[in-house]
This record gives C-alpha cells, sequence and structure tokens, in this order.
C-alpha cells in the first residue's frame, strides 16, 4: 500500500475547469487523488465543494450526478449532499446521519482548486503554497497545462529537480546547457533549492526568443521543491557578460499530484515578466512546452515506470550521481514527513 | 471466490440466437455464465446442446469449431463430441472414456434458450419460470434486447427492485411518479414482490403514448422476483380515474445472468397487451428503452461497479433507505439459498 | 514463476530488423526475451550488441536512446554504454564501476541475430542451431515472417509437432492428407523426431504448385525439434509414384521464442530448393502461409491460451492422444533440460 502526505494541500485542477456556476451544464469534476475519488464543484456563491465521490447509499459516484446552487444531488437515486457533506435531501424518508459524505476543505487560490486530505484539525491555509507570480503574470502570457501521465509522481519530481535530463531529451528545445552548468542544491527546513548557473553558453532554443535572438547568454536557473512535489522553477537568461536583471525572470509551477501509485495528475503553469503582451512568444512558448513535456518527456517517465514495474525504487539500487543529489534529498525529505505523519 | 445459485435455471441467451440448424454458416455461440465456459449449438432436429466449451484434449474452445447435424468438432484437431459430450469420433485413434466433456440440460421456452449449471439429479423443468406473456405477444411488439453489461448481476437486480431510480436516471422517459407512489413489497416462498402505486400523476413520455397522449395518469407497477435475478414488471397506465384493464397491461422479462463476479448478461423483453399492430409505437418504444437503458443505466452502473471494486457490498455499509426494503430481502434470500445449496 | 532454458540460444529477431550502421536513422530494437528486457542495435562494425534494457541509473530503458558507433547513449541523461555493458561516458561525474549493465553474447548467422541469456562460462557457438537451408535459398524465395502471439511458448511447438492440426485448422491451404498418413516419431539425444508420410493423397492446395498442378501425390514432411523450441520442417512431395529427390524438398524453420509466459515471438522462414526463381510462386506461398499462420493459427493458439488461463498445463490432465506422442516426449524432454540446469 503506497502512503502518501496527507496533511497538504493538494492541487486538485484549474479553476477554469470548473466554470461560474451560472454556466454550469457540464458535469461536475471527477478526479482521484491519492487513491481517494473526489467530485469538485462549484455553488452559486462561486466557492468549490470537494466530496468523497461515492454515494453511501448505493456507491455511485456523485460525479455523475447534477450540481446545484449549494448541493450536489446523486444521478442514481436523487439523494442531495450539501457543501457539508451531509445529506440536505432524501426524496425517499427522513434525512438520517448515515447519509453523509467527507467533505474535504478547498481553497481556491492562484487560479487553482487545492484540497485538504489530512486531518480536519491540521488544516491551514498558511500552508498552501505562494504562487504569486501566477497572479501577476496577465493571463494571455500564462501557458497552462495539465498532462496526466502513467507513472508514480516521484518520478516526474526527480525529473524537474534534475534539469540535466533536458540536454538529452529536450536539445532542440530546452537543454543544452545543464550538463556543464555549475550546479548547487541546499536544503532549508522542508524547502530543497537547487540551483544552476551557466556563463556564456548556448541558449537553448526556448530561451533564445527571449534573448532577442542572442546566441550565447548566461543563464541561471532555480529550482524549489516543497512537500510534497510541488516545485517552482525561476530561470533568467540575459546575453552574455550583461548583468541578471528580475525583470528578465521567468516563473514555472511544475506541480506532481499523485492519483494512485502509478498515476500522476502533472499541472504546470509558465509565466515570465518579460514580452507580457507578445503573443506570438507566447504561442511559440506553448508549442515549445507542449512538445517537450507532452512528446519527450511523458513518453520516457512512462517508459521508466514500466521497466520499475511494481518495484520498490530503492530495492533495484539506483546508481547515485551528482546530479541526483536533489532528488535524493527530496525522496528522503519526503520520506520522512509521511513517516512522520503516520506516528502522530 | 464469488459463489452463484447453481440448481437453478439460466438464460443463455434468446433463440434466435442460434438459427436453425438448415442455415448454419456462422459458428456455435460461447457464452459464460457463472464463470463456466459454454458452447451453445442447434443439432439438425433444432433442439439446442450445451457442453463445457474446453476441448478435453488439448483446451481448444469448442466453440471455434464447427456444428453438424448431431455434433460439434473441435476445430483444431477435428475431435468430435455428440450432444452428451462424449467423445463420437477421434480422428487420430479409438474413443476412450476420458475423452469428454460435461454437457448441460437446456430447455428452449419463451423465445429463450434456457441451461441448467447444477447438480444432474436435481433439473427439473417445473422450475422454468413462467413467460407465457412472451409466447402471448406478437414477436413484432415484443422489444427484445441483450446488454453486455460490466457490474455484478446483483447491482442490475437492485435497479429493477428499486424503480425511484426511473426519476433521476431517465427523467426524459421512463420516470416521474415512482418517488411520490405508494409502494410496498412483501415475499411470497422466494418470491418477493413490489408494488407501485400512483393516481392522477403525470404519465412519464414513455407512458404517454400508450394512453393515446393523455398527461395525467393513474400508474401501477408490480415487480416480481424469482431467484436468482429474474424479475418480470407488470406496469398498467389508464387515464387518471379510469379503471385498470387488463387489456392495458405490459409485461417486461428484465432478466441478470451474471458472466463474472463482474460482468452481467442482461436479457430483456418487453411485452404488451395493446396497441398490438402499431408499428409506429413499438418502433418508438425500442427507441427509449435503449436510450434508458444503453444510455442511462448501463453507465450508471458500470460506474458503480468501478466505485465498489472488489469490495464486497455489505462490507462498504451501505445506508438503507424505504427504497432498498425489496433489494435487500432478495439479497438476504438469494444468500440463504445459495448457503442451503453449498450445505446439501 | 515460469522457468526457461537459460544456456541456449534464442532468436532475437531477423538481421533485417536492425539496418546497417550506416544507415541507423530508427530507434535500436527493444525485445523482452524469457521475461528479460534486451537492447539490441548495431555498431560501426557491423556488429549486434545486446544489452539489458534498463539504465542502471534511473531505470530508463536503453532502447529509448540512441545508438552510436560503438555505444548507446541513455536518452533520460546521457549515460553511454559500450558493447560489454560498462559505462563508457558519464556526462556528470567520474565513470563507477556500478555503472554497467549486463551484456548478452550475440551471434548473428542464418540471417537472423541470436542472444544467450545463460551462464557467460557456458556460452558455445557450437550450440547455435545449423539453419543453412536459409543461407543457401536466395533472398527472393525465403518467406521470412515474424508473428507475435499471446499464447505460451509450448502451445505453438506442440502445434508444429502434431501436424493432423492442419487437415481441421487450414483445410484449403496446408491440410489434408496428415490424419491418415503414416506418423512416427523418435528421439535422438535431445532432439526429437516426427515424420509423416503419405502416398498416392491428394497434395494439399498449397503442395499443389509445386507439383505443377498434380493433385494426388506422395508425400512426406519430417519435423526436428531442438530445445527449447526451434523446429525445422522438411517437406517433399511428388507425384504419386514418383521416387522423393532432393531436389524437391523444401525445409520451413519455426522458432518459438518466449517473451513472457503468454507471450511468444514466432520467427518463420520458408525455403525450399525448387521453383527458386519464380517469383508467383513465392507470392503465393507467402499469401498461403500468412493466411494459415495469422488468420487460422494464431487465433485458435490465443483461445486455447485463453481457456488454460494461469493453470498449469498437466494441471487440466489433458486426454493424451496418438498425435500427442511427439509433443509430450519434447514438453518431458524440455522439462527435464530445465531442472537439470536448475540443479547445476
Amino acid at each position: 500500500m503506497t502512503q502518501y502526505l496527507k496533511n497538504t494541500w493538494y492541487q486538485a485542477g484549474w479553476s477554469d475547469e470548473l466554470p461560474p456556476y451560472e454556466s454550469t451544464i457540464s458535469k461536475p469534476l471527477a478526479r482521484t487523488i491519492c487513491e481517494v475519488p473526489i467530485v469538485f464543484f462549484r455553488t452559486a456563491d462561486g466557492a468549490v465543494t470537494a466530496l468523497f465521490d461515492r454515494c453511501p447509499h448505493r456507491f455511485a459516484p456523485l460525479s455523475a450526478g447534477r450540481a446545484g446552487p449549494d448541493r450536489i444531488a446523486c444521478g442514481y437515486h436523487g439523494l442531495e449532499f450539501g457543501v457539508d457533506g451531509n445529506c440536505v435531501h432524501n426524496p425517499h424518508g427522513p434525512v438520517v446521519s448515515a447519509l453523509t459524505v467527507r467533505s474535504f476543505p478547498v481553497i481556491e487560490r492562484h487560479t487553482a482548486i487545492w484540497v485538504w486530505l489530512g486531518d480536519a484539525e491540521r488544516v491551514d491555509p498558511a500552508l498552501l503554497p505562494d504562487l504569486g507570480y501566477i497572479d501577476e503574470t496577465p493571463a494571455p502570457a500564462r501557458i497552462v497545462g495539465y498532462m496526466p501521465t502513467m507513472a508514480n509522481y516521484q518520478l516526474l519530481t526527480d525529473n524537474i529537480l534534475d534539469l540535466s535530463h533536458a540536454d538529452y531529451l529536450h536539445p532542440t528545445s530546452l537543454g543544452g546547457f545543464n550538463t556543464a552548468a555549475k550546479t548547487t542544491n541546499r536544503q532549508d527546513g522542508n524547502r530543497v533549492r537547487v540551483d544552476w548557473l551557466a556563463d556564456d553558453c548556448v541558449a537553448p532554443p526556448a530561451f533564445r526568443a527571449g534573448l532577442n535572438g542572442a546566441e550565447r547568454a548566461d543563464m541561471w536557473i532555480e529550482v524549489v521543491w516543497q512537500a510534497p512535489a510541488l516545485m517552482t522553477l525561476t530561470f533568467a537568461a540575459s546575453p552574455a557578460g550583461a548583468p541578471r536583471r528580475p525583470e528578465d525572470e521567468g516563473y514555472t509551477l511544475h506541480n506532481m499530484v499523485p492519483e494512485t501509485a502509478t498515476t500522476t495528475h502533472y499541472f504546470y503553469c509558465a509565466t515570465r515578466r518579460f514580452k507580457l503582451d507578445d503573443e506570438r512568444f507566447s504561442g511559440f512558448l506553448k508549442g515549445a512546452l507542449a512538445q517537450a513535456f507532452n512528446e519527450e518527456d511523458k513518453p520516457m517517465l512512462e517508459l521508466q515506470q514500466a521497466r520499475i514495474g511494481s518495484h520498490d525504487f530503492w530495492d533495484l539500487e539506483p546508481v547515485l550521481l551528482k546530479i541526483d543529489g536533489a532528488s535524493t534529498r527530496v525522496r528522503r525529505t519526503l520520506q520522512a514527513m509521511i513517516e512522520a505523519e503516520a506516528h502522530n
């Protein structure tokens, strides 16, 4: 049985996956997180509700039902449940206390929906990750994606924590300088940060457009991981020798949300502080990321998972290289957090 | 290991799934019932034979072979088996006693093929359900269906025993009055009967055509279950206030035959005593039932099964409502019959 | 856990599945044999290398990488491995001894690639099967095939060792005389030979073209099996009463290579000593074999496997007929060889 960190916020989706209530003509959103099936729906006040997606009567998924202004109705026998998970209408008799489903705390922030699977008494909005860079970026300049992937979420975390892979897997778009870059990682409490610095290198094609076509650049990348599997990647590229400027920076969210032991919801959002009005650049970047993530990362991650099969990752005795420093720290940190939680 | 009632007749199919021998140009019918693979074929005298569908020589399915006038030949090495399951021809040597497959008693009645999986000494044609209403209905007025469904057969039984679901799952065709109807159920030996009575209600669209378009009606529905999962649904609709008349009645067979623990052969046949020559009405009804069963029931039943997974139904502690009275009676009755059989 | 014979040569593919290095624009060949994933690639000198297809770093399949002149590079992080499986380049630090994958001895002969999964100290090229008939047949007169099949390889072996099946499964092409033929089998060390002799019989359609259309013929077929599952079928057909002549003979390889317990790589190659320049005959034969193997054998073998499921073949107590003499000898011989190997 796979164990997951429970007392944390998991991204359930992007806000626009649940349209405003007025226009709700489609079904609620069903999404399984950490093997727990959950239905998400928006009530008339705009808030998002998350309930265990299994009616206590006959076990139909509530997500196959209809969301109302303040409730969701099971599509099979019409039982209706309010935002706290308690039954508010039983067409067939009295509302008894057993007619309840677990409700999960939800916060909507940073254009995303976040759900808490852990102990109710430990819910803490302060634990939400700060993704202010998404809010500060005008919507047209955000590249937003959702990529379900048939691999364990920790393989997806490894992928972002070791960017050297870009040189081999994404040579025509994102890679080229990482292997030769100076890289360090350090831990600050439960956060792990990795830096990649490369001076006067050949800028990868996807970064060149941001440099107005300059071929040589100074590149900086920093990745900050926080549990369980959320990473913000900050990058900056300047023409070689020019100073690094905040206005040249970009910030990309890479959030790996476990669905099951071998499947992951991968949410990403690329933002930037430059060329904000340049729709052509946004289109170019969107295409480059889709190519890199969907056509290159995803097949490799799924093949990797297939080769690992049901083996435990460590039991296969991976050979640890220098580039695995951050991902090893992260795997151990997360494992310790999961174990600490299990013993509390 | 799922247990099934054995000393009973299971419907294996509809008679016309096995065309007359003269025109046999297609393969015999392979159908797995209660996890037992069976091949059905029609001999020259028109009778149907049922044999274990695995050749004792190399385990090829006999259903991949050719049915002859009084035998079936394995398509792999030509061994031929008669209607009693004994080998009648071995092209490669003597017929030895080990060359035999189990044969199953079969009866063809009510336009259907029935097979007995239980003890040979308990075979009893008197246990065949009486479905005379099928025979009494001219073929053009019968709506006959076969719907394989990826859900346990008891979920399909529950579905028919609690017709309140029609109000939520089939609101545009069959539902609308059931939740408000007076409903009672009672047990008579091993039969369970549920009644639904609604006076002066809005007639569901699928019934309105039978009322010559009247919108308000008195509705009666009775469902009689008999083990293991065969139900006859009798309905009558009259313009509100008019007396109930036998000539307004319709009878529908709903027969749920387990294929495996999570898959079911659903056979249905809707008959009626009115509008027997009305082909347009038959076509309308056929479409309405296909919509309700295939597009509405089947997806919900399969989602329900997916949520239950491999859990035992009772272990999930379903909340029992008033509308579950009949299905609970039926589940307990069937369980007791299966256990009694296992101890005899 | 299925056991396989290890100290033997398994055919991994046909030589032309790995084009010459100069034209290598496609990926290396990934093929799982006896449940071991292996990557095959051709180096600049034309030789074929076989390595365990899982990078020791993060377990990506090497077959998703790029083959170079004397090495293969993992497509994920650029580790490069030489033909002996040792890492020859680590872009991220020193080459440590743990950075190695198992390499497997390979021989390319008879237009095929052969791999040794067993003990390194027992590798013996002399154990390679002699398939000189392939080399002696001009390429245009060879009918070469690869048919992956979802059945245990021993079922495919049984199929060739008991050709009586052709009379029932391939009546329009290859069958007709086998059941009535005189058949004997004998064992010579670890080889098993089966003979089929039929005088003055109706020649099967696929053989008739070789007889210039004569309908009656004397037929000879000999099948020689050697472990684990390689068979050469020699056939000769002469107009009835005419002497058997070597120049009328044909030789067909049937090689069953286990992929997993329930899937098999079936390699075949039909050669002959007559009509070598007759392209029309080659085309006819190619079509006849494709029909027999793909449309008739493969579905039957897969249905047979489905009926056997996860049962052990002998546990199901197959009824042994005279025609099973050779396949029973072979199954017992192979089982003894596997057990002997396990105890050495």
